[in-house]
């Protein structure tokens, strides 16, 4: 007898309780006219997940939001819940007042217009986005509770825009660019370097994200975009693109987002994810209804290249099973893994790992460490545990 | 040189022009703060594209709203534009007081809440949804002038729900059953009759799209989903799916969503929408800025499996042309066709045509009328073309 089938047993059980009850709401249907069609939708009054203002914060404007993804479905964000994390709050830009200034190692320093950039040969790609802060809470002793606190600073999306490459082709890069500086229009004018190789590869100037244009706290009208690599690197309502001959150690690649090393050294220009999965259910504050069937679900990802494997273990680690895998696995792209579990209703903890095709698996959290250190505040990607424990209850667990 | 290069010496002089006016602008930065961050995003005031009401509509809950595809890309739909077509509006519904029953021809008779539903194994697919009626324009003398009027009944989603074949096996589909009588809770009790082939094949009770549980027009908090199938037999609100033995007929299947035919006779039960594709840019009522490079670019979709090729004619239907086909092509999903194209500035027609995976190519409209005649309200899937005039309008038109 299968997992699930042992489940139903129990929901029949329920079912068969509901069914008078059920009858009675037959007689119950509306009979009133309901809403009419809307120009614009908006979700239920009954769905309530919102965005989580991180406890770091001390501003609203220089601030970050977390996804609540223990209340996600399938590999999409909605928009309107993608993370954020802004330096000087969301600036406001009409597009029709909106330029991208190529310039530096070019042959032709251009002046686009957004309407132009949109008038070129264009791609879509469903790619994640992650902070490289996303579950620095694992370098820290006092964990967060929940998923959307640990793991909300990745979000993932269908993005469309044109390839940084064409652009760059056509304005005949010079020999000695070696390196990108991207500008922003916000008021903190955040600045990244970029080193050419990205900007020629898979790199592309977005206008759009999930079918609709950027929405403004994703870098409306323009953003940088480059899959797999660290949010902060994709530089939003991007205004300035200057091709350089060596990176410009701004404030964002030296003072911030570089990793202390226990040596005392410094890992800079740790630009690319590595492979990370979390389980998103259960997880820490939801509570299990009780023993039977319970499908263990959640994402994984990986900036190297495509997921290859998950695994999940629903006794603390000694034993991994395979999970499955949502299809089609997308490079670069969150991916849903389904674990199938029968809950025998005892104290246990879960976890998922993920390896990726290059053979990368993700560590366990003393593994991590052995390397790294505790002086790190970005790119920790341990395995992330979950609790369950008798009564239903889910907790913040490492293994 | 290539169609795009020429375009981007076009652009260049538009460019050499802004220079000066950009760096002017550079003084203009930003100073102040930008808005904060917050738990429930919204697009920027400066994007305006919304669903429109179809000119068939009487009453706005009796009523359909299209799709803006012309303002979309990639092949994710937005879920607030997703088109909509409700016979009695929009009903409010508490999850926590909906039911799914399921019964007739089974075992064992059950009703599920929406949470025992979620427990679940669960799947999540990229799918179309199109009204049967999308396009039936096609049928009438007098034309819509845009896409959004010819053929926004037409959207993509990630859905995410539970296999409907998981839940019949559980309960034990019992050997007499051939279909299913599937039931909406809106007031109108929307009801179809569903071959139980489908059902066990890849049909799905939904309960999420695009990342987040179903919006209110597209069923919340349980639809039926069928891929590939005429949106009227995507039970919306579903409540009830009764395994019968015979098609019960309902006026959804008999007075309306039939197809009648040249001899008199009614084609009943054609619930697989057949191959289409449409040119969203340019199209009905946008305007080229002016000669050189433009992509055209729209959607192609087919229920029968996926899209193999789509061709586009710039030259009135002479000649055809392949375009790219932005990857992965997945089954049942709109695939976003993308050509380059020199526009030399003499008036012309453009037009797009798909072939599927079973070999099957769009019809022409004579080819189509030659077979279904001109009774027919549904599945008009005629090749549908553009004119661009040599002021750079652009028109609908016939080839």
């Amino acid at each position: 007898m299968s997992a699930h089938r042992r489940a139903f047993l129990k929901l029949l059980a329920l079912g068969s309780g509901a069914l008078a009850a059920c009858r009675q709401k037959a007689a119950q249907l509306p009979s009133l006219l309901g809403a009419p069609v809307r120009p614009y939708g908006d979700r239920s009054p009954f769905v309530h997940a919102v965005r989580q203002t991180a406890e770091t914060t001390r501003t609203p404007e220089q601030a970050s939001s977390l996804t609540p993804l223990a209340d996600t479905y399938g590999i999409i964000t909605p928009s309107s819940l993608h993370f954020e994390r802004h330096h000087s709050g969301v600036p406001t830009i009409d597009p029709a007042d909106h330029r991208l200034l190529i310039h530096g190692l070019v042959d032709r320093p251009t002046i686009f217009t957004v309407e132009e950039l949109k008038r070129l040969p264009s791609i879509s790609r469903i790619h994640f986005l992650e902070c490289s802060g996303n579950s620095g809470t694992g370098w820290r002793p006092t964990p967060r509770p929940g998923v959307q606190g640990t793991h909300g600073l990745t979000s993932c999306s269908e993005w469309t825009g044109v390839k940084l490459s064409l652009l760059l082709e056509e304005l005949g890069v010079q020999s000695a660019a070696s390196w990108i500086l991207a500008e922003g229009a916000d008021p903190a004018k955040m600045t990244r370097s970029i080193p050419i190789a990205k900007a020629m590869d898979d790199a592309m100037v977005a206008y759009a994200q999930n079918g609709e244009p950027l929405r403004p706290e994703q870098g409306f009208p323009l953003r940088l975009f480059l899959p797999g690599w660290e949010g902060n690197a994709n530089v939003k309502w991007l205004r300035r693109l200057k091709v350089v001959d060596q990176p410009y150690m701004t404030r964002e690649e030296t003072s911030k987002y570089t990793d202390l090393m226990p040596d005392g050294t410094a890992r800079q220009f740790t630009l690319t994810m590595d492979a990370k999965s979390v389980v998103t259910h259960p997880s820490g504050g939801q509570k299990l209804a009780g023993p039977g069937f319970h499908e263990i679900n959640g994402l994984a990802w990986t900036g190297r290249g495509s997921v290859a494997r998950v695994e999940v273990s629903t006794d603390g680690g000694a034993t991994w099973k395979d999970a499955a895998l949502q299809q089609p696995v997308l490079p670069r792209a969150h991916t849903r893994f389904r674990f199938e579990w029968e809950w025998d209703g005892s104290d246990t903890t879960i976890a998922s790992r993920v390896t990726d095709d290059t053979g990368y698996r993700q560590p366990t959290r003393a593994e991590l460490v052995a390397v790294r250190g505790l002086n790190s505040n970005y790119h920790n990607n341990m395995i992330q545990a979950w609790r369950v424990k008798a009564d239903g209850t889910v907790e913040y667990a490492v293994i």
